[in-house]
């Protein structure tokens, strides 16, 4: 079997804790992980290596995971800027995506995604949409690692036009879907409790357990959910889903800004993880979540970008930075999540069902998901410690990616798709959107 | 005279405004611009042109300028994370000061820093700490237009051991750096109202008139800062300024995080100027400032990274990005601050006195400080607007960039200082802080 040795690098093996490797190495044979350590005790793996890459200058960490975003949605980044949630849905993206949104959009915008994720670290992504067997084509030729979860929404939808076959398509979509592609795991997301009725959350629930696969959700988004919900069956969006019976170990809920006490408390009784997406929470103005809370009541919490077209980026490192820094505003707490518990929340599989067991560490044994990151710059120089990662360095700093033992980025070259031809694509379909 | 084209590039001849020439040109004659508009109207100008520079695929917008910074802290970057103002001064940012600031140490490091932000295309830099006539020797030598405040501090600083002799020390750094350099102009920085003494602001503001410079000070950064004042002459840190006769349209206050309304009405009474540092701020977790109030007094703000050590990094364009979803927080609301608003807010050179007038436009006779930002790569198409310049964009997107009509990076290329060597002189004197 090929044996990829990388060679001479910084090592972080576990992003959650601050020990380096300073000159190491990393032996990764076919899909896992084979041997990591200091160069001293790489002994005759070096004369058995198919393939070297030169790690000098280069840190090697665990890939990025992406817990949630709606990649198709790269064609609307900076449409509309500066917007309150309400407005920014139903005047500019709801209708955009009526008119806008078809499976050869969704394919082509997924592929720029996959490719911006790809170039900045990304390794793995939890994507969330409509069209979603166009999303799994495309990050299944980028070769990323994906979570795919087809749209479930009580009005017309792309590819839905009668809201009453929702649950239908999205069964369709994971017949289609299990077992079908090495890297792609199928799943469901149901938009929110203010666009679900119960009835179609039963429905999903019901999917989502006949498949074993995880049902994300919008939840908490915005101060004023509760009161947008039609039938509420509790007092809070968290309420109002435990009463639906909706809440348990598959369900991932997504965004949780605002959250109570007794929120918090049924969430860890459901054993129920969490996704945050800081930048589109604050760029939408709808708030920061309480991640420090979270943990104490041991809820699992992931970190996510959410669509381009509310962050406006894809850029892990960036969305790393940024959660570190804005839940200092906790009662002004500086240590409120240090930088090296975003490293492990962004890294860290856990949050995800599903995924593959060791995804986020780099030992013996794990998948082979893997990021080389280039210090040998001024805004990575004097590198003191891995915190550098989470505030100094950005997606741009990617030089090396691997997925699954497969090189996809070399030397800040995309290897899998024609990076410019998907350019183009986009650049058309987006020329529609202006001029609508 | 030379003449330099920029040909069939997208042009932001003001970033404070929305308009774009989706196919322009920019001619530089010296060290101004000559001229600006769409390729239709470049006429003759192609024939005369001694250098062209291809913009297709770029955007080329005003240079951006960092109204804040102690550059020679890049040493000291990622060295100390996660913790309060207060500690991170007393316990590990003096101490190391103490030991490891020296006239070569502030020439390397700034050397770093100026590396670092001409890359990521900031074209000048507000600097301030000791040994400042090393800084502006390295920003010199990098072609970055610098304004350089000398530090002022009533206990033991480095070149300036006995306190007694601090305002006589930036005395002689005025009468050194006055008219030396064409790009670099001297200043003061004295450090806080509470660490510097009523009597050695004074001697700092009567050292400040004499030469017709900007006095820099950090104010009101924390909330506790009011009691950290010895002998107080107000019950806030502005109004103890204003008591000591301080603040007047010469003053730059920094950061401004803790203001009630009667410090706005002096600072706007004053018209004294304030630079924020978002990052810094909520890195320490200080707070976040409340620029729309600054505004609606018709204070001057511009926007600053502050030293490496408490951001970790000097990238405008992250700052950008940072103090436009964190501004949204105020009264959740997503229009707080918009994204073209920051953009001004960091190419505007207003809130900095003593700058060549029309910095900050593309225009003739504005001076040539201009950055090409690659649009052509995912994280920045389609390109819906200049939204995105703050809400996507990094330091890293930076292909090209001119100070006062000079190339200074060139296809990500630095053509002013030899990199390598820099960072290797910095990692040199990094691995002595690290033994401490």
């Amino acid at each position: 079997m090929d044996l990829l040795l990388i060679t001479g690098t910084t090592l972080l093996p576990e992003p959650g804790r601050d020990m380096l490797i300073e000159h190491g190495f990393v032996a990764v044979r076919g899909n896992t992980i084979f041997r990591t350590g200091p160069m001293e005790e790489i002994g005759g793996l070096a004369m058995a290596a198919t393939r070297v890459v030169d790690g000098r200058g280069l840190l090697t960490m665990p890939g990025l995971v992406n817990g949630h975003c709606h990649a198709a949605m790269t064609l609307f980044r900076g449409l509309a800027d500066d917007l309150d949630l309400a407005t920014w849905l139903n005047r500019y993206i709801f209708p955009a995506e009526a008119r806008h949104v078809h499976p050869e959009m969704v394919y082509h915008c997924s592929l720029l995604a996959a490719a911006e994720m790809l170039l900045s670290g990304t390794t793995c992504v939890a994507d969330a949409y409509f069209h979603e067997s166009e999303a799994a084509r495309a990050f299944a030729r980028a070769g990323l690692r994906a979570i795919v979860a087809q749209g479930i929404i009580d009005f017309p939808a792309p590819g839905v036009p009668d809201p009453a076959d929702n649950v239908r398509v999205a069964a369709d979509f994971l017949e289609q879907w299990t077992d079908r592609s090495p890297r792609i795991s199928p799943a469901l997301f149901a938009h929110a409790p203010y666009t679900c009725s119960p009835a179609t959350l039963n429905g999903a629930r019901d999917l989502a357990h006949r498949f074993g696969v995880p049902l994300f959700i919008h939840v908490a988004e915005t101060r004023g959910e509760a009161a947008m919900i039609a039938d509420p069956l509790g007092d809070s969006p968290v309420r109002h889903l435990d009463a639906a019976g909706i809440l348990d170990g598959r369900t991932v809920c997504i965004h949780c800004v605002w959250l109570d006490e007794r929120d918090l408390d049924i969430l860890a009784k459901r054993d129920t993880a969490v996704i945050t997406c800081p930048q589109s929470n604050l760029k939408l103005a709808s708030g920061i979540a309480d991640i420090p809370a979270m943990r104490r009541h041991g809820i699992r919490v992931g970190l996510g970008t959410d669509g381009a077209a509310s962050n406006n980026g894809l850029d892990m490192f960036r969305e790393m930075d940024l959660c570190a820094k804005v839940q200092k505003l906790h009662d002004l707490d500086p240590v409120a999540v240090p930088a090296r518990q975003v490293l492990a929340m962004a890294t860290d599989s856990h949050p995800l069902p599903g995924l593959p067991r060791g995804l986020g560490r780099l030992a013996p044994g794990c998948p082979a998901d893997l990021v080389l990151v280039d210090l040998d710059q001024p805004r990575l120089q004097p590198f003191h410690g891995p915190d550098l990662l989470v505030y100094a360095a950005s997606g741009g700093d990617v030089h090396t990616v691997l997925i699954d033992g497969q090189l996809v980025v070399e030397d800040r070259k995309l290897l899998t798709i024609d990076l410019e031809e998907t350019m183009a694509r986009v650049r058309e379909l987006a020329r529609q959107v202006a001029c609508r």
